[in-house]
């Protein structure tokens, strides 16, 4: 019997090569009846936490059933191939044991059970150990789909030996929120690990600190209502505080990217704004106090 | 009972991020049976033009269903969130009444119904108002495709006030016809938005003025038959007049884009023909008469 | 009755324009209950051979029914559209008589009946021969799939008139073995078209020469266990032997790339070692005996 109809598949492989439409294949050959959605294929290459936080932003999301989770440098060595079980069952996420689970299954209320993915009876043999997508990841998603009990995978694992999730913290400093750029969007918009409760006493306006440069941010509503010039504050889609400016790249503009820190404070009522994107400006004049 | 099978997809949401992934997981959990087929998500940030363009090529060709367009730069504004029918129930086109989805819809005949899309029982709740493909249009397309009547989405709008396409036509100049680059497409051939026909009494070879020079291209049936250094004007699989180069991208060959003016213009006969594509000139020759 | 409920599809057609969707679009009113998986499409425009050794990857991994391939720079000419059956009847490749499908046919075991699509029944319409994708090959497959007989696409033709594959084979010379850079994958490993057996003799460190440098490969069996500025040489995920650095893009640190040629050879025992990746190195610097 049919257990699971979705598999959620997020890689590494990017779309250029064979590897994302060969997992496809090996699972429609094993589980025919299973739809596939990708999340993304082009996480950059081996990058393990920008892709735990891309599957923890749409974990609540997926359609419940497998997840599919290849970004795997240590393949082929000692790290752990993991089948995670969420919600007692309601979803499991198959992949490597090296974080890039975590924040996801975090986020969907935690591990209930693991297993290592070691039986050889649901793997493809296979030349090398270097394609565990195909040989290793796939076939357990097809067969949980179709019903083979998770534990039939491999040894059950304390779900408390599972590597943890490294999400940064904000951290307060001389009265400002030391925060750091998740997300560097399609659209240029900087998703910030700041949920906008800890920066609701600062107002509307909003001093912004980072490299050599000080700006003053605005709140606003959507990314539309974002004057030219003007910097936004935008609780963005997954309600997180993120930087935007007008019809135009934020991260271009501000030249700041994924794992960047940022600085927010308060603005004192005598000081005056700093404000402008200054697009296309190469020697950004920094207005403003200096950080004490 | 199930009214539509298929959802077409259309975004400039990229394949980096995960937003097509969380549309489609959207869709998937409210409409388990349909197929969503992806038209293209790697439309330009933005650009709401280019994507009408697109979406008005592949129109005929869609499978009969929901059509789910968005490129949507004024998302959570005023801008209205649209469902539009079309050959009286045959298709619907959902997204941003901003011009998008208007070529697609004259393409196949107009609108005979249109609803705003204002029903919460038929939209997500979210954080905030950016991430409409989630929020509000993928439910909309999944629904509709449930059977769930159009108008209990929102309240009917009169379809004159949709949002008019803004195709640009062609015009005589001096002689000339005025015509625009509508688009490059991945091999870099050049469409112009020209119907053959206006071209006929040209015959095979026209003389062709962009920038500041000036060529001679040469009709062609099909994109192979064109001769290295020659420029063929081919008409395309769209029915519209083509610039191509042999084996190379015209665009490059020519520095012509998207928007580009060309003039056309029959070549008389006491005059030398201007051949050649310049493969990697930087300082083309003007040969030819000066535009009056 | 249906015959095929998988068709697996490689194209260059790019996931920028509407190229990918309206092939599917085509195949979906046409074979409604299948499934496309797709291959890859982003193929360098017009790279047949390239496209021709992605395609012999894959094969053997792909679910039985229809493969459809284009890859077609001689579109609309008199280059032939074929249907070729292998496994007797087993699958069937479709697509260009351009070498594209070659490959892929020899490694399911070759072709055991072909036919030319020249059936105009099995054909859509369209305003120009430039898109045989969608006219051509995509209806061709979509009808396969639904129990169209092979022979009612075309007149059969004789399988030893296929355009054939031209695979690469490694040579001796000089006591070195020549060999050649078949692909280069996104994470920057090299494979070669070297099987592990033909240089087993040569022990677990392996004399590498191409361009004006010489370095030393070592035998391991993962990426993972290439140390800080190795150079490994890994059988890869097909059983071919690839060159690989430590977390990095070997085509980036050694300036290799497909088509490029690599002598192995072995190291004689008094011969110092040429070891490292020379990260970043401007001028690397040859050590070790001239090439003969």
């Amino acid at each position: 019997m049919d257990r699971f109809d979705t598999i959620s598949f997020l890689s590494d492989y990017g779309t250029v090569d064979e590897f994302v439409g060969v997992v496809k294949s090996v699972i429609r050959q094993l589980a025919p009846r299973v739809s596939v959605i990708d999340v993304t294929h082009e996480v950059s290459p081996h990058d393990v936490r920008g892709a735990s936080f891309t599957l923890a932003r749409a974990a609540q999301y997926l359609a419940p059933g497998v997840v599919l989770a290849v970004v795997d440098p240590g393949v082929g060595t000692d790290r752990r191939a993991v089948a995670v079980e969420v919600g007692d069952g309601a979803s499991i996420l198959v992949g490597p044991d090296n974080g890039l689970l975590a924040p996801a299954v975090a986020m969907v209320g935690g591990a209930t059970r693991a297993v290592e993915l070691t039986n050889p009876d649901y793997q493809l043999g296979a030349p090398g150990p270097t394609f565990a997508g195909r040989d290793v990841f796939a076939p357990a998603a097809a067969h949980l789909c179709n019903g083979v009990p998770l534990t039939d995978l491999g040894p059950e694992i304390d779900t408390i030996t599972l590597r943890p999730a490294t999400m940064p913290l904000t951290r307060g400093e001389d009265g400002a929120l030391v925060t750091e750029v998740l997300w560097t969007d399609r659209f240029g918009n900087l998703q910030l690990n700041v949920d906008p409760d800890e920066v609701a006493a600062y107002g509307d306006r909003v001093r912004l600190r980072f490299g050599s440069q000080t700006r003053t941010g605005v709140r606003h509503r959507t990314y539309a209502e974002i004057g030219p010039g003007e910097i936004g504050l935008v609780v963005d889609s997954y309600g997180l505080l993120s930087i935007a400016v007008d019809q135009q790249s934020a991260a271009d503009e501000l030249r700041l990217g994924t794992g960047d820190e940022v600085l927010l404070a308060p603005i004192e009522d005598d000081e005056p704004a700093a404000t402008g994107a200054a697009s296309g400006s190469t020697t950004p004049v920094t207005l403003g106090r200096r950080t004490p």
